[in-house]
């Protein structure tokens, strides 16, 4: 299905100057309406094109006019939002093509994946008229959120506007909206995401060509239901792959997961070892739910590319370094034992007795500050054998000190300064930091404790530290980062 | 090491009527103080027993007389807390065992875990005045938390009064603590924890075997760094595994990690190969992480005893029902299609397009109104394959609507008749209700959210209905519940 004759107009799609969105409601109407509510959200995100809202009645729409019908619209158009029910989507859509629309993305459901005739029926019309020349997204999606453009997704979610250098290609819109939202404060930022539903047209394989060479995309990450063609895809993911990350979770794996990939996506789902075995093949980064799709997508946006073999984990907590260094053995990760004068520099920073100073290094209570901790980095950097460092961070002990010195937990944790040193340590020694916050208060008593952390993983996120919720999680991605770039390595070698 | 001559008096150590804290501040210090703090702790816990405190300077502290030492105190002892500097523990600990303490604990450091000749010889002196006849907790631990009572850990954390089936023994305080922190938000609620350290005398073995016959423990939870004696051990566990769950979490199975054991807990680690397969041949439920001890924890004390081979999933986004297949799949746990005669019952309280009937339940939006889930539920409970229900409720999304009503989260989301709901199907279907509550908005802006959810958690844990994160989470947890009762079974049979 891959179209030669006209190249696709992808600074259209991503970066339109002219958007019609069809199907607003008009001024007056209270009723919740996806594309009232797409415009709304493209205009708060601050989209700095032409907005053209469409519907039969007219009049006037969140200050804009609003065109009785697409022909109406005059000059052209670069991109289309369609948000009417399943039934019109085909008169609209060719009336976007006659437009001179580059693209269209159908966000109204109604089609195959509903399973009667009638949806599958629309949906070949859909295509009739995509091979004529427009290219589609969806139906049955959210469609594109492009932060620096400002688009963004049916219905209309809090997205962040900064961009960056992940992109993400899903068939599931709830699965693009929620990966959006976790990324927004696990600060990953996003190049661009496509939420392709049902995938009629543009989907997986061409977008992987594309996104292959977009410069503003360092990490591509997929969600998966089915596949439009199995060798084009294997030939687009293998060169994507060799350019850059390519993140892979594959839904539908089990029988009953095609089932209800059926009903989903209408799309046909495979086999779990032939999956397993492709994505072997071609060093893609196989995840096996979304929270480690976005752990090891944080991962591959901000460490330097590179494997990370040896680390330091400076912590409080002695079952937490025993724990550490049985999950970075388990993913081949070693914590090398530092050197004795080593550990009795690191020692002189450190409370006794309670603390080690073996690596991991035990920092004997979660109350040694900041510029000691700063001191402790510096070291363990010292040791050439270590690519990268860890730092469990227990903050939320401070409560108990907040309620000593009668002041809020925000104001005794010290996480502005420790962001702070982290960033001078990571820059003067140019070995990645990672910090580990988890949060074992997370009770109603506690909100104080949550407030605090959310606040203090913003800061390190804007000093450009990943952080991770549990140390086997840094662990995870960074072993997912070891392997892609171990086979890459061996590849080009 | 087991100790024969003077039976151990259990009650005493959880349920002791006088107790000696050894080691308080005297009025007016403001410095940090283990013993002060423990002691204010146990009577903020409402601990019914008499307090005892001792310091050499007297006095009065916390409105209660200082004894100068041990041996001033009146009439007996049952037990004892011990934290003054470790030199001095030796002779304190020999005065409480003079005063009929039947045991104490130890939660000063300073011992063999900091790997010099004094710390050793020290700790052999202990383990000495242990063998003439007192039981000794620690030392370098957190001792005992027993919320029945009101006997509570050191420092003094802020840990729930409710007492529960739970047990947990810990060699690392940290640990202990982390897990009574994480336990009473997620509704795990514990009958006692014991951290004993170093262990230099009541340790794992010991405990197994009251703990196995303790009527009020349903479910025994241990983190293990190293073990007193193998083959004692074997048998208690595999005693105790047989009559209830026994949770194993192993620290040090790495070489790096059994490194970090010996400056922990001055244990000895032991290989990975042989512990996992001695887990498997006495059925304990071995377990990676403390969030996976947690979680698993959680389905064992809620969970009916018996296993869970199919499960309807209600919820919302199609992605969501086919990861659930296929996470499902992989814990052999079974989705079976509803036919189609209940399908169309099901449909008939749902909104299309949208929707899919065919188990996993995509309920089509987060919006479904509790009354309508208690429907689609009710109907889902029928197919007689179903053992278990899992809803995934994804009211982070009322977020969006609070916005367009000018109300906040907490009005708008319908936790609270969700909760009574769940509780009604549970009870007049007899088949247990898993809740998955995942949060995608952590940042700083959807603290609003983290509330709610917060408060929704309460409210689905008071309801008796286990909580999960993700939904991964829960099906690993109901995995382990499956395993340990399947081979149980097969033992008994």
């Amino acid at each position: 299905m891959m179209r030669e004759k006209i190249p696709t107009d992808y600074e259209k799609i991503f970066h339109p100057q002219k958007v019609a969105i069809v199907g607003v409601s008009t001024e007056g109407q209270a009723v919740f309406n996806f594309g009232s509510s797409i415009l709304k959200a493209i205009k708060a995100m601050g989209f700095a094109g032409q907005i053209l809202p469409v519907n039969p009645k007219g009049g006037v729409f969140a200050g804009l006019h609003v065109y009785k019908s697409v022909e109406d619209i005059p000059d052209g158009l670069d991109f289309a939002v369609i948000a009417v029910a399943s039934r019109f989507v085909p008169e609209v859509l060719e009336a976007c093509r006659k437009k001179g629309a580059a693209a269209a993305e159908i966000v109204s459901s109604g089609f195959s994946e509903i399973g009667t005739k009638e949806g599958a029926d629309l949906e070949q019309q859909i295509k009739e008229i995509a091979a004529k020349g427009i290219r589609v997204i969806g139906p049955n999606c959210f469609g594109v959120y492009c932060p620096k453009s400002g688009l963004t997704f049916a219905p209309g979610p809090d997205l962040s506007r900064e961009s960056g250098s992940v992109a993400f290609l899903s068939q599931s819109g709830g699965m693009s909206v929620d990966f959006a939202h976790v990324g927004k404060w696990m600060g990953i930022r996003f190049s661009k995401i496509v939420s392709f539903g049902n995938g009629v047209d543009l989907r997986e394989t061409e977008l992987l060509h594309y996104l292959a060479c977009d410069p503003e995309t360092k990490v591509i990450v997929m969600y998966v239901e089915g596949i439009g063609d199995g060798e084009d895809f294997f030939r687009a993911i293998k060169s994507a792959a060799r350019q850059k990350p390519v993140v892979v979770f594959k839904g539908g794996l089990s029988s009953a997961g095609q089932r209800a990939v059926a009903s989903h996506t209408a799309s046909m789902g495979g086999n779990r070892v032939i999956w397993q075995s492709v994505l072997r093949q071609v060093n893609a980064v196989a995840v096996q739910d979304m929270e480690e799709m976005a752990q090891v997508s944080l991962a591959l946006a901000l460490l330097p590319a590179k494997t990370y073999k040896a680390i330091s984990v400076i912590g409080g907590g002695g079952a937490l370094g025993v724990n550490a260094c049985d999950t970075a053995e388990s993913f081949g990760i070693e914590i090398p034992l530092f050197p004795a004068a080593l550990q009795e520099q690191i020692g002189s920073f450190l409370p006794k007795p309670g603390s080690s100073t073996t690596n991991p290094v035990d920092v004997g209570n979660p109350f040694v500050p900041p510029r000691a901790l700063k001191e402790v980095l510096s070291l363990a950097a010292k040791d050439s054998r270590v690519d990268l460092q860890i730092i469990i961070s227990l903050l939320h002990h401070y409560k108990v000190n907040a309620g000593v010195l009668g002041k809020t937990v925000q104001e005794v944790a010290p996480y502005e300064e420790l962001a702070q040193v982290l960033r001078e340590v990571k820059q003067a020694t140019g070995k990645p930091i990672i910090v580990v916050l988890p949060n074992l208060k997370r009770g109603i008593d506690d909100l104080d404790v949550a407030e605090m952390l959310s606040l203090a993983r913003k800061e390190f996120v804007e000093h450009g530290l990943p952080v991770y919720d549990e140390f086997h999680h840094a662990i995870r991605a960074i072993g997912h980062v070891n392997k892609y770039y171990e086979v890459k390595g061996a590849k080009n070698e």
